[in-house]
């Protein structure tokens, strides 16, 4: 573990590419964990984690909440709803008394980007971002690269279309700090409004029609809709959005016979996908869910000082 | 396991006798498990256990997840209420989510009949149907069989009441199908509304009489009333179904000396069933909640391809 | 084990000097474990742990389950919200199903006094008070002790000032009966409505004037003010106690340079306690957390029937 010297991960943008690809490899070795009989290797025993979701997520605390069992490690659970712990407290306070029970790891979800950094610098606890505001969600950029390679063998060279909101998404921006490092095209689609053209200082391409990308993407990753997140001023009107950037039918067709159709879930069929794309052979959308496994055992264990060969 | 080969369990409509006498007796073996010093086996050490619950019920959802932990599965507990998966999401797309999680037994708790049986087809995970509509809840129904058992020593000739409302209910449904197939003689007992004729059609006796019960009854099974569920229509008002079906102080006195009472619990006292009858010595009502440990643990092990030797 | 005969913890009330100093004891070899690498002993491997929290407290329950946990025990959450165990059902009933469900030890939080002792004289499983209205929380007031132990060396001869509404405070309570046992001088400081003067029969001192302590406590213990709970005709006004009660700047700055602070969370920075005296060298604040993993440790092995040397 010569590479890996962090004990959080708050963010792609702060790591190197060796970084980026140490993990992918840790990842790797892991994948074969959920494939055995007995899914459980000892590399976590007696470690504790918090999943701390202060913005709720079924599907991302059940995604860590399994790979620290996976690991053997103690889970515990506090919900935004169930968090007495927040009743007029900072979170800071709140922070330092997790601390205080003596977590090893957090796993924190938050509507305010910046809130996993701000713990990172206060804890000794290794902090883990599940999601901050619309800074990054580097779980997700990870698996989502994690089953670009596994697929392809490489990124460098790949031409990956990113569509959707792309402005307000986390998602969105962790795939593109992991992309580009790794040498991946990205081109990110959706109206002006929720793709301005700053974002091509990060490296990457913007296109407001998707017609651009159809022909060509090696991957195409379709952002969730979020219908109750949308800030009006910015958003065309549901029907507008799907006639304009839905992966229809007939977009479908028009794909590359390998490009791969990815979606971070849970997906709005019918708006942002078709199921023809969603159910097709060319979907790796539930493979993305496997995987996001494999990573956040990889996480934990390179933070979370998991100690020993992985067996 | 020769007699056993399913991955799921829906509906004991669908169990020969023979398949459910393997549960009964793999019961048995496990209720030892529940009185040991360490009630711990390793029988499915490794597998992962998902108490999916878009119905809430604290009571079986507990019962499943002590089963699990006792046969040492890692358990992930998924509520309705916390369920953000169910966002925009249908059953199935958040059903291939759970497998994709490499889930290996699915316990499902639904309002709509044919819930458990619909991902039964679809998922390679073993689904385990802990209530569906009102269709079946099959765990209930072996456990009550597997209390009367244990009390009789046999089911065969035995006269079992099932009084209340038996059309809306998946109790007195998996009830039926296990007793009638095991040789028992079943009485249903309740108003017309709620106890329609048809019912005879399963093999069974109906009666719109209590007293016709009451004194060659070997077994008195009371539903719960349910007043949030109760269709106004069906239902003659509390005051009069106490009067007409309640078990009172004055009819527990008119059973058998050694007729069982049971009743899956939570009680109404003083609808239903009276504390004469709900803490007297006929009652088996918390030893069907005891069995209802050693009949979860014996189904997740049937289904969930449990190794080895019960040590 | 031959001092601790008691399968409840129910009120410190109920203890002798020398049960309390076996379970300070106890707690003080537990404190270790969760400094190490691997935070588990088997202590009560295969037993099961009932959180049942009718009253919600997200800080009580993770200690309790992460303490559980570090015991190698199984633990099973009820919560009001997800409970309808409750619905149409007595504590009573409650209760005797989680008995019935072969629990080891429930954990209790309770809004009415005596319902951890209610369920102790009805379960065979060891009932451990998390909190009872406005009676005890008695694993409160031992972590409480332990770290003045921790820090003097002694509770004999100690001054230990308690500040705020002792009248409703099932901390103060705890803390009290423990303290003077144990041979502390224990002074509650706040407004008459709040500390009546009848308190001096439990063996303390009464003053409406915290000038009174602030220059010869050894130790401030600040109460939380429940703005949620207040009984409008017993208490001031926010800016009122914050004039009289609150420990601000300058009172800090008038405390004996050892005096320990402390506070059992979580705090209302502004109210009882400024951040002079919540985060400088006197605040324990934080140790009382941690120290609240090892004593309920500690409380769980005893009545629990914690086998084996704490290896």
């Amino acid at each position: 573990m010569s590479i890996w010297n962090r004990k959080d991960l708050i963010a792609l943008a702060d790591l190197s590419a060796e970084e980026l690809l140490f993990l992918l490899e840790t990842a790797k070795a892991f994948k074969g964990v959920g494939e055995r009989e007995i899914k459980k290797v000892p590399a976590l025993r007696g470690k504790t984690l918090i999943n701390f979701f202060v913005e709720p997520s079924t599907r991302t605390r059940i995604s860590f909440e399994l790979s620290a069992l996976r690991l053997s490690a103690d889970v515990i659970n506090i919900s935004a709803t169930t968090s007495s712990l927040q009743k007029g407290e900072t979170l800071k306070d709140t922070a330092l008394n997790l601390e205080a029970l003596l977590a090893d790891i957090i796993v924190l979800r938050h509507s305010s980007a910046g809130a996993a950094h701000f713990l990172s610098e206060r804890l000794h606890a290794s902090i883990i971002n599940a999601g901050d505001g619309a800074h990054e969600h580097p779980t997700q950029g990870l698996l989502d690269g994690f089953t670009i390679l596994e697929k392809y063998g490489r990124l460098q060279g790949l031409e990956v279309a990113i569509v959707g909101d792309i402005l307000f998404s986390r998602v969105a921006r962790s795939n593109i700090y992991l992309l580009t490092k790794l040498g991946a095209k990205v081109t990110l689609v959706g109206p002006s409004t929720l793709v301005p053209q700053k974002f091509e200082t990060l490296g990457v391409r913007v296109t407001h029609h998707i017609d651009d990308i159809l022909e060509t993407a090696d991957v195409i990753n379709l952002l969730r809709i979020q219908h109750e997140r949308q800030h009006k001023e910015y958003f065309p009107g549901l029907g507008e959005y799907v006639t304009l950037f839905g992966l229809t039918k007939e977009r479908v067709a028009r794909l590359k016979p390998k490009c791969l159709i990815m979606h971070p879930g849970p997906m709005n069929r019918g708006v942002e996908i078709d199921s023809e794309g969603a159910d097709g052979a060319r979907s790796v959308i539930l493979e993305q869910v496997t995987n996001g496994l494999a990573v956040r055992m990889a996480v934990l264990y390179a933070c979370g000082g998991g100690k020993g060969i992985l067996t």
